[in-house]
């Protein structure tokens, strides 16, 4: 526990210092960072292969070593994506609301720092450069914890970020790295309360699981999907296909592509067929239930779990509903609370289910793909928030503030 | 955990109902239930009796027995507590935002309950009816662990309550009581997140640590407060003596109250023998550093466990300080980052405790002790949030709720 209540104290430190920091002193930090990375690009990709060769030696898939894997243009594109974080508006420091109570007392509410943000993630090494980007522009410490697999990437980014912040006059304990990557020192960073207000774990289900389980700090929950598209009985047959092709095929590995589908009877017999032959040829595989199977031999049969599940791959799950309530019924029994879509010309029913859908982001009549801090216009994104408190849905920079009250008086007492 | 799964679906299904209930059937409802707690107010007497009894036999002590006792005052009170929710404005369903992107999807935010609320409290009947209100006037079903002390009369008033919603066809499951109170339920109870969207413990520091500890539902922290009090060497004295006698001893046993006072070596000499003897006069045991001691016998020593206590009793530490930036530090230290106060004339001081003290509520010139929902025009209050995430200070309606994105498109797809 001695190092990691060290790292806090730091972490802590560099946070109060960050708190009082302008938004000028702010972006010329995420400047000065952003120039020391490609000036020390040799250093990081020399560090980065012996990651990569490590992970080879120890039979890490291919996929996986794509994520592991930086290039100059990796490291470029750290770099821009730290520079566009200075062109973002800086929500610290706004005063959302002041109001005069009757004994004279003026209560405003100001947006400031959560403080220090501590942030598990898996191996992706650009996740460094980026977190420590957002955090910093919301004059947050952060403390990160990568997977083992990156290890010597990580240290060396976040080497070079703490050198060029020093460089500037700025806290070099801006970023602090776990060097220590072992789980046992994962689990007690989840119970450093002290030192650090809000965890975000990054990465598959079973590190989000074990955060969730372990942490006592607040934690904001982010990533599965089993998002769904509901195709309504007054659906735009064409749309639907259309839609349902791009949300499940555009990518397959990311938490808002859609991993079910939701037909009401009254189309299935015409819709199946179509939708069935599409995703048929780009190679999806269709688990549907004995209502579909009769209307096409493709479908394979679904399992009772196969509705609980995020596939992240060619397989999507197929239910004929006998109306509306039990397609909302179904999806809100199933789904994680993250992305769903109708697919409809119905008022009506576009408005039940925008309304009755229990999930971060509802759709009526388009991909669920757009769940995404970039494409909902914040500029930057931290995260998908499948949690009800503090943030739901693609997180940018807000989700990284909180606030305080501030109140003026001049001598008020209660009486 | 089958006991608690089954209060969880029923809960779960009541929430989905409450979730689509207009504002007035919402107000009828609390308007049947306030009616019902009056006229049903001699079976809640009796079994209020019952418990009184119990406590009476087990040697509770006096002050708790009061917290525990209903009269018909009481029971009135609880009514009019019902009413008043009713004249609130209904936060939900509201649209905080609606933005077109260059796509020409419309992405809007709209406020939606949280869904099931657990509350775990000790043992004041009252929370039972004031608890069920807020959270039924924000469309969130409730399940309430109270005290086994309390528990006959839990159980009498929210069958009452009950009753009545079902006697005007609303979920009679809105607000559920678990009636086992051992502590194992307690503890499954933190770990049923499939059913319960979020935790508030409401009670004393073991209360909150073991739920913190506990808990794998996102719990909101509410609660201690190690408040203090800074007097600036630009302090106006007499108005600091009023602050002081005010937060300190208008109310002891409460988390607002002032705990600790730090004073600027400047006014040190002039100001300690007036606040010493403003303070022994009302009973209050000062416990101070070696530099106050010298200026006032009246003083007792302070230990070092002292800075970081929540007394909750006629008991204060005071401490001397060489500057403001020392102050700062020292209550950033040792505060549990609920109310903090300055007393100063000087501009740039006021500002600078402002921007660099860490609490949910940061005072000028004014006593802690308005921390406070009501005191804060929220006209409710269902905690103070001592965390980041969510809701800091003092919790009205709002924080009972979360919000979800809508998005209105007419074919969009992600390229």
């Amino acid at each position: 526990m001695k190092y990691l209540e060290e790292i806090g104290l730091r972490a802590r430190a560099a946070a109060t210092k960050l708190n009082v920091l302008g938004q000028e002193e702010k972006n010329n930090g995420l400047r000065a960072c952003a120039k020391a990375l490609l000036e020390m690009e040799e250093i990081i990709l020399k560090a980065n292969e012996t990651d990569v060769t490590n992970a080879k030696n120890n039979g890490v898939k291919e996929s996986l070593i794509d994520r592991l894997s930086l290039t100059h243009e990796r490291i470029v594109s750290m770099a821009e994506g730290l520079k566009e974080i200075t062109g973002l508006d800086d929500p610290i420091g706004e005063i959302i609301s002041m109001k005069n109570r009757p004994n004279g007392l003026s209560i405003g509410q100001k947006r400031v720092p959560l403080g220090v943000v501590g942030i598990i993630y898996e191996s992706r090494p650009n996740v460094t450069a980026d977190a420590f980007g957002l955090c910093f522009k919301t004059g947050n410490a952060v403390i990160l914890r990568g997977g083992s697999d990156a290890i010597h990437s990580n240290k060396a980014i976040v080497n070079v970020i703490q050198k060029a912040l020093v460089k500037v006059s700025l806290p070099g304990d801006s970023v602090i790295l776990i060097e220590d990557t072992s789980r046992e020192t994962a689990t007690e960073l989840m119970k450093l309360n002290k030192y650090i207000d809000v965890l975000i774990p990054r990465g598959g289900e079973g590190l989000i699981k074990s955060v969730v389980e372990n942490s006592t700090i607040p934690v904001i929950e982010t990533g599965t999907g089993n998002c769904h598209i509901y195709v309504d009985e007054f659906a735009d047959l064409d749309m639907a296909v259309n839609i349902i092709i791009n949300a499940k095929t555009q990518r397959l590995g990311v938490c808002n592509a859609c991993e079910s589908l939701v037909v009401h009877k009254s189309v299935a017999k015409e819709f199946i067929p179509q939708i069935v032959e599409a995703l048929t040829l780009r190679n999806v595989e269709i688990r549907g239930d004995m209502d579909s199977r009769v209307l096409s031999a493709q479908i394979k049969e679904a399992a009772e779990e196969d509705w609980g599940r995020e596939y992240l791959d060619s397989i999507i799950s197929l239910k004929i509903v006998n109306s509306i309530e039990e397609g909302i019924s179904h999806i809100n029994k199933y789904n994680t609370k993250h992305s769903e879509a109708i697919i409809t010309k119905d008022y009506n029913n576009s408005m039940k289910f925008l309304n009755e859908i229990d999930a971060a982001a509802v759709y009526v009549n388009a991909s669920t793909r757009f769940t995404d801090g970039f494409e909902f216009g914040f500029g930057a994104e931290i995260g998908i928030s499948t949690q009800k408190l503090h943030a739901r849905g693609p997180m940018g920079l807000l989700a990284l503030t909180t606030t305080k009250y501030i109140i003026f008086g001049n001598g008020q007492i209660r009486p």
